[in-house]
């Protein structure tokens, strides 16, 4: 029997660097995380492949897909969904491989409900005023924007009990490190681990 | 506030490595660990220092100890008392180092019941028969001594359950790696970070 994989699920308020840790942890060789795919109502642009960049559906398939339950999340945006696809996500644990989703809170809380056996981690700012720096320093926002931004950053902070792990982005090598030690780590947890060494001592 | 450290219990059968995982952990620069240091009744070798080594003390005073619930585990061994004293652990959390431990099974399962909020770590062999090898190569056991020592390893794995992480010692830089990993990690855990950034939400 294979072990499951796990359900990596890394969020974190819009600011705060999700996207580019995503591409550090993918970067390294020693990475073995499945990364999700998407699914998506938008047309392929070119060069992208259907079930590698996305999923690519039409709107009534989506929209069933929906009433079937078979999205772990899913938002509108400017008029195209885009959602995490269960069965995709439940079949890559079962062959014993890590699924990786980087996402923004209000879709982790969405698999949460859904997925409650995923593994939660929250990427945190190291402040407040950290995170309006990086939010401001990317130069295209108004004030009132930014504004916006802080108080849905202070609100998701706060919903940070919804996660199992809180890791601290202060340099993108750091935070990758840790979310690496935690995946190893919930890989070696009493629980996931267990049925193997009853294994060894009825066979030994 | 100062974050409080981890009670790091690394326990396992004997003859898995235990020693040796340990002595790899303590030699390397980024360990961050205090080791704890044992209570004993036996007298100072040359050289050993009280408090650094061991902490020394009478019978009297060992015996008194116990009866006042001081000890996280004792035992007696060839005439002399061993114990790990309750108070040195808990300053020393309280002072937001991680305290390092590695115990015999038996000790460990006293640790667990007065200290249950430690991180039980159990150190396992890749398969019982390596277990025997490793054993058997140390060349200084008989055979019925072996078949013992298997039987009570046997017992021990079949506590694994007493213990939160278990760790495979096919390598100890792999088992060394692995049990670090499971020390940042506990370190990033919701409910140990939680209130430093509700202290961020006030602050900032």
């Amino acid at each position: 029997m294979i072990e499951k994989g796990l359900l990596i699920v890394l969020s974190g308020p819009s600011g705060v660097g999700k996207g580019t840790v995503r591409k550090e942890i993918f970067s390294q060789e020693d990475t073995r995380f499945e990364y999700s795919i998407s699914m998506t109502t938008r047309l392929p642009r070119e060069g992208e492949v259907d079930g590698v960049d996305y999923f690519f559906k039409s709107r009534e398939e989506f929209e069933s897909l929906i009433e079937q339950g078979k999205l772990l999340e899913y938002a509108e945006f400017v008029g195209n969904y885009y959602g995490t696809p269960e069965d995709y996500v439940r079949q890559t644990i079962n062959n014993g491989k890590d699924v990786f989703l980087e996402i923004e809170v209000e879709g982790a809380k969405q698999i949460r409900d859904k997925f409650p056996e995923g593994l939660f981690i929250f990427l945190a700012p190291p402040s407040l005023s950290e995170l309006q720096n990086r939010i401001t320093t990317r130069g295209t926002e108004t004030e009132e924007l930014i504004l916006n931004r802080m108080t849905t950053a202070r609100k998701e902070i706060e919903m940070m009990d919804l996660y199992d792990y809180v890791v601290e982005n202060d340099k993108v090598e750091n935070a990758t490190e840790k979310i690496k030690s935690i995946v190893q780590a919930e890989h070696c947890r009493i629980e996931r681990v267990k049925q193997r060494y009853q294994k060894m001592l009825e066979v030994d």
